[in-house]
């Protein structure tokens, strides 16, 4: 159990959620399905139910510390890792490895998203305790495929080889962007295609091997900072480094490049939250009788049905004549706009950026 | 000119406007038409075109004090009359009345509403003028008839007596209610109603001898207090009367009775801003290339028309395929209804305060 790392990423903007979601709250800090917990806090939760708390990281944006100091105030601060600026996963997961192997070569590391929702808890438990265990006997880096239950074409797929190595576990054949929903039907009915969940598991060894490998500069960077890791000069290091890392995802740059990629696949509840309409869809338990959400506030509603309406904490909204819309706000935004539509938000945000100014967003 | 005088009544709550209108901050201090000025600042604008300032008093509730001290800072303040509660126009335009008799018993008093839209001021300034020539001359209740272009069903009409006792002048031979359509379509073509803009004009020596035959018993109360009117103690006075004057409107109880009613006929581009939809209506000037009218704060609207978004300031709405609706909002309510339902607003301002709260108003 020493050995066992997590690093919960939670540097995201939720900008398919804006204006609910906002750079300076964005949809990890959010309690999107009214539990009393934020989406961060319940990973936070599920992760220290296998993960040692002194072993579970958070890497964020710097802005987000008050929050998460505030969210979670039994986790150390120092287990918060600040990115100094937006580098998409590569740089960030590279940065929490080095960290970690700094104080434990022998470190198995899971990372994790922080905004994702789990509704099976048990099995979920049990296919991370096995994803330890296979990353602690073999030398292998380990996605986790989630068991398609329709043809979604908001998800990346991971295609399993035909062999399967261990229960429920193969090596990965290959991984495809979102497919249409033609593809994606055949993709379900293959019985070959499972759901990317973005939830990673490897050694400390396995993944430096790799990125010395497939981004050598990257790894150069942050290994040559092994004195700095867990001392006061970890951050000002970091910063001085972290502006000359390019925007990289470690999905592309070592995922579908390494050899020894494998997938566990596992079928515990799992969204991405990716959406309104899958926030609508998990709320069946919340839905007035005309099947409205709330979320935030409260609302009265008049021959009105199936919208989600997310307010700010405290207020009201009155609703007449309003049907499958998503009704959301800020401090200084209202957003109306079909649930239909609601691919068309991030637009929305780079017209708002553009046309009327960055203080909306 | 001295002897005219003007009384503003400015307390209503304007909850047809509910929430952008609030009772901590009602319709008449709203700039409702994107002018920069509230209608309250340009009914006094207007006023002060016709009467010496230091002769226009307002009315109003002692909670909008503030509000009426910024909104017209070179009103002085011993001209805001404060009533203690609210109780329709009668005991109000009784107190203004005495109060102003005690400073000039040969007053003419002009009665007006604070939140009512003037296009036409050039015709607006004669009637007034006329108005108060009238009631020097005559010993007479005045009131005004605006010239139907419409079968409207929101206003109240006035019947003109046969024989024009002056140029556009004629005794009053009925007040009627609200028509329904049929009737007022009847009305229109009939020649002989006009629509009731509450604005009157009389001597204080007519009205007072028409409060003592009509309504002694608050004649009295109000006639008790001369030696009170324009000293320390005249506030202290009302607040002790006030509770007990009951809930009368000026139109039932005086206006319907007497026997020396007039109305002078006008045509000045008279909306009394009732709802919404005149709003709407009116803001042809304003409205986007869709016919959506912004009101506060500012908004970007796609697949949307016809709609009217009164926002709070400093505030954007996003707006994607809504239209003909009424999309408005104060600090703590949003409200979203169709434009033909707004009738229904001011039950739903009920429904907030039994099913949800008092502080939501």
């Amino acid at each position: 159990m020493k050995d066992n790392f997590c690093v919960i990423l939670a540097g995201g903007v939720g900008s398919r959620f804006w204006p609910y979601s906002t750079t300076s709250e964005p949809k990890q800090f959010l309690d999107f399905l009214g539990t009393g917990r934020s989406l961060l806090q319940m990973t936070y939760d599920r992760v220290c139910k296998v993960v040692d708390k002194e072993n579970v990281y958070i890497s964020t944006n710097r802005k987000y510390k008050d929050l998460i100091r505030e969210q979670l105030p039994s986790l150390p601060e120092s287990n918060i890792l600040f990115e100094p600026s937006v580098r998409n996963t590569a740089p960030c997961i590279a940065y929490a490895m080095y960290k970690i192997k700094a104080i434990n070569e022998n470190a198995k590391i899971w990372v994790t998203p922080s905004d994702h929702l789990i509704l099976k808890e048990g099995e979920y438990i049990d296919t991370v305790n096995r994803g330890f265990q296979f990353v602690a006997e073999n030398d292998c880096l380990l996605t986790v495929g989630i068991k398609p239950n329709r043809p979604e074409t908001a998800y990346g797929y991971i295609q399993i080889g035909e062999n399967e190595v261990d229960q429920n576990l193969f090596k990965v054949k290959t991984f495809t962007e979102k497919p249409n929903v033609d593809l994606a039907k055949i993709f379900l009915e293959s019985g070959e295609f499972y759901w990317n969940s973005s939830m990673f598991f490897w050694s400390a060894k396995a993944i430096s091997e790799a990125f010395e490998l497939y981004m050598t500069e990257l790894a150069r960077k942050f290994s040559d900072g092994k004195a700095f890791y867990n001392t006061p000069e970890e951050q000002g290091f970091i910063d001085k480094i972290y502006q000359s890392c390019t925007n990289n995802s470690i999905d592309y740059q070592i995922l579908e490049k390494a050899q020894n990629v494998y997938v566990i696949t596992a079928d515990f509840g799992w969204s991405d939250l990716g959406s309104w309409s899958s926030v609508f869809a998990l709320s069946n338990n919340r839905k007035d009788k005309n099947g409205n959400v709330v979320l935030g506030g409260r609302a009265m509603t008049y021959e009105s049905h199936d919208n989600v309406i997310a307010l700010q904490n405290g207020r009201l909204a009155v609703v007449q004549g309003v049907e499958n819309m998503v009704i959301t706000e800020s401090d200084n935004v209202l957003l109306i706009c079909k649930r239909e539509e609601e691919n068309r938000i991030r637009q929305f945000v780079n017209d708002t950026k553009v046309q009327v100014g960055k203080e909306y967003l």
